[in-house]
């Protein structure tokens, strides 16, 4: 079997980067990418590096028609913006993967608090939160998926060993993370030009960021109970990647070796997940380009302080790459389908 | 038909860039990896990135074992190394794809003079250049290619189409390219450790490159007559890639469309090749970590001056991304086969 | 003597630098900054790094009040919209110094052909191209400099020794120049974005940049007769700094020594020109923060050919610094008070 | 009164950083650069931007003829290699300040835990921690000055506010540091070449970093009681900077503005030190080649944590300009000296 889908919103770098996995997927029948700013515009003038893709052009948002020609849709557009189109689809008996946070919150007056009033209360019960090395059955059962936020992909694969076992710990998980720039999308504005961001290196959002509560609710749901998580996030001036130190105390008696084994153990049979040897941390050019993340960690016996550093590609684990591991669950294919590819590293 | 293939001297960036694309090629049925410094280290502990490829150790050089087991050998050594060990495999009927200069020049005192004493005249003439898109049937019946170098690879194809029509130019052309810092090696040295180089840009072997003589050399040939070719290498803050602008004086009559169209006929089925629209010029970011060489050309009809810029990514069509595809001429494959990902561009 | 100082248009990067420089210049007795985008806003607020100068805001646009409290004005203000006001201050009596393009021509029709129509003719006449190391004496008795370009700064400094000798040269002078992305101003654009300038490399306006009839007039009213200029600037991932690579034929015999010599005795006792042995070539970092500029050449005696790298910083002696050692001439002030500071390097 | 300097180990990016200072310093009569490596070597060889520094040469190491002829020594050398050159020109009455780690620590043991056996146990006891803004009037008295490591200046002075005044915390403080590369010094190795940090970002030596120890001891010291620190440096794809991250838990009631004005009280009379408006928090690049510290502060009051950010230049404020500023304290001279150049930020 093959898939026909439609891109929604193709021409930032979520879009930018779900053309270029799934262009060569080979469950992929059709490729259609929309985008009412640049329709009827070939693909190759927005991304002249798509130069070798033949025939794309951006078109119209017909819901009717896009529906009519495709089994699955990604929405990679503004939050808020999603919600009401992603629900059109689904009434139309697509299967629906949506980037933007509109569907994830089980929460949904947490939503509201962070970004805006939603409309789609009903449909948004239908979600699923698609990060598939912890809710796998979920998604494949699921039509609606809820792509999960590039730091809180981050974040939650990095805690989700030791909370799943409901080890004690304090309750205040701290999460220092640092992202590339293709994470504020594509959109130019003072913050991101490159004279202010090349070599140098900054915090923002700090006490105030709308991935901090997407965080908190679902490493509550993991853990069982709630906790608090404090989320810092910085600006890198590279291009793609994630790497988040996370930061937790213990509150009972470990060994180094028992919290190695949690997360080997855990990660043992996920292909996308690399626990490092112990003594070893990540760089985020280590998964760059990739569908990867790679987790180093450090436990100190006597302060029970466990140290996590996890690194993704913040397009690639942290949106796109990840969205279509969800697609590739939704249709019964083999997870890594399409994102087989490894890591550029230079 | 699958191949069984082995890169001698694996460690550096070369080598690195001839794993990540060979083990995710359909006709590569099984891959060896050899280097003296890491024999018998696992792959991951030099390269981390390579976590998801099991089982590969770095191996001894044993030129009779490899011999037995492979059919095709890479081999990514210093200059001066690395002739003496490809024509121990040529010896014993192994196709060899040749990554040093060593099997590069037609002329050998030219080598001699640039490089070092030659010990292998006899079969160095055997050689192909292996530039596809030139000397593709060449390759096609060769079992010994020479893999251009990386700055020669973006100068000749910028020339290729106006220099195999033997349009009168002025003998005088000028090579002005800058290349990313993975073209000096893996080996750490004042000049390539990240301080010194990173936020600044400089000129560097100013009128005594090496690549000189070979791009010489080459046009010289294509042309059918000397050519004199002045080269300036300059050191980018980038890891992949290399932009070269060349000038050049016509000394004919010609109009912007007889010169666009001798580019766009030239080229339009070279599929890793593609040529701008008029007025558009490329960035290295277009072809990054893939194999694809874009061209963008202004021609003054007023002062004949023709200029053409061309990027590729230095260590794939460069050098790994070109090897394999002549590998793949070499076997009957089609040329793309293993480089169909399409750049990363971020 | 102390001077009083005003800036226009200061909140672009070189009213930044200006104000950088100026706030520490021993020979200023006060600074204004004015910004009609800023008006009343404290400098602080705009670039956080002068948090240490107290009590600086930016001041509404107004000519009376600021010709009253000031000696000298710098003008900071897109091409066209400063013709109209630096006029407006000359009529005051103060002395301008204009950093726009507006007054850079002597033949006001090739401005007309590539900016705006002039509507200063009369006053244009009186300006004097800013370059200190070479219109010392014309710039000492001025009330209007036309501060150079940043790109014709380095481009002339790089060939003023070989063509103020008049030596017999092939007409085609060939200027490839890359850039520091705050020559690109601190408009946000998608061209500037981090994202699409960092780990990339390009070519732009081939052919059709507006600082190329500003380098050919100015060479050749140094040569003494026209010369033609081809000029391709390029965006590199830095912040800081040109480095241009030229190219010239020589058409008469000359030595190594004959032209090293010339560049050596041209600049011996320009405090701010520094030739490097032969065999050097300079690094946009050697000048970085600096009004330096450095010179490497290269002379091969068999093909005449003379290749000439200059750097210099392209918001400092290509903007903003070259512009305060113009007004310490005009004031009699040592060329380099204020900007005595060495080359930060790193 | 003028100062005669030398600096030993000069060839290092903190004797480079040293140089650029003192040779324009209004208090140094004459400056002295020794290295071992490059004795009799012109400095413009091995840094060309000093350029237009004339005539200072790299000298031999002779402690008697150093001594003669100087009132100050800088001794910018390895650990251990430091520590008994030190204490040779103490005991020739020089004034003495060490930018190695051999002087850091008031606990002996815990220096040779962390370093190398310590030889020179009587003198330590004299030497003062160089951090000006809390221990002027110790350092204004002495003769040996122990000058801090990069890390730990972003982190005390991070804390210093609120440690000072014995707010009851959470006995562990967490510092997460970015470091810009030069904090690495200028030999070569793979870790720091431009291919593998370039594009990246990592975190190293989690758990086990030695400036963990320093933080521990200075911030105990300053608190009155032991203190906690888990420490974690990250490595920046910058030249200059450092971004420290810290996190506190308070376990008594105070407001956000009792926070913030405990932070601006302490440090309204400190030069180099300016506290962000709140919601406000700093980029290393606001403090590019400066010896500022900027510092950024967010309570909640909810949760009573409190996260302060701090950045300075690793190179200035963390090395060679604090060591500056502790030299015009010991000689009597306003602490700003040759200090007062702003921020490059681009």
């Amino acid at each position: 079997m093959k898939i026909k889908a439609a891109i929604i919103g193709a021409t930032g770098y979520t879009g930018f980067e779900l053309i270029r996995i799934l262009s060569l997927h080979k469950g992929i029948k059709s490729l259609s990418i929309i985008s009412r700013k640049n329709e009827n515009t070939p693909l190759n003038q927005i991304y002249p590096s798509f130069n070798t893709i033949k025939n794309l052009n951006f078109e119209t948002l017909d819901i009717d028609k896009i529906s009519e020609g495709n089994d699955v849709v990604f929405a990679a557009l503004p939050h808020k913006a999603s919600m009401k189109i992603c629900s059109e689809f689904l009434k139309r008996g697509k299967k629906v993967i949506d980037l933007s946070a509109d569907f994830r919150f089980d929460n949904i007056s947490l939503y509201e608090k962070w970004y805006a009033p939603h409309t789609e209360k009903d449909i948004a019960k239908q979600a699923v939160y698609g990060l598939p090395e912890i809710f796998y059955n979920e998604i494949k059962n699921s039509s609606l998926i809820a792509n999960p936020g590039c730091y809180p992909t981050s974040a939650i694969l990095a805690l989700y060993p030791v909370l799943k076992e409901r080890i004690k710990i304090n309750d205040n998980v701290i999460v220092d993370s640092k992202s590339g720039v293709t994470g504020a999308g594509r959109n130019p504005s003072l913050k991101t030009i490159f004279t202010e961001v090349h070599d140098s290196f900054s915090a923002y959002s700090v006490g105030s960021h709308r991935h901090e509560p997407e965080i908190e609710e679902k490493l509550s749901i993991i853990y069982g109970k709630p906790l608090n998580v404090t989320f810092t996030p910085h600006l890198l001036p590279i291009n793609r990647g994630i790497l988040s130190t996370v930061y937790i105390d213990l509150h009972e008696e470990k060994s180094t070796d028992d919290i190695y084994n949690m997360y080997t153990d855990t990660y043992k049979e996920k292909h996308f997940i690399k626990v490092l040897p112990l003594g070893k941390f990540p760089s985020t050019a280590m998964v760059k380009a990739s569908n990867y993340c790679f987790i180093g960690i450090n436990y100190n016996e006597y302060s029970k302080k466990l140290i996590v550093v996890s690194v993704i590609d913040n397009i690639v684990k942290g949106a796109s790459g990840q969205a279509v591991q969800n697609m590739n669950i939704m249709f019964g294919m083999d997870e890594k389908t399409g994102l087989e590819h490894l890591p550029t590293f230079l």
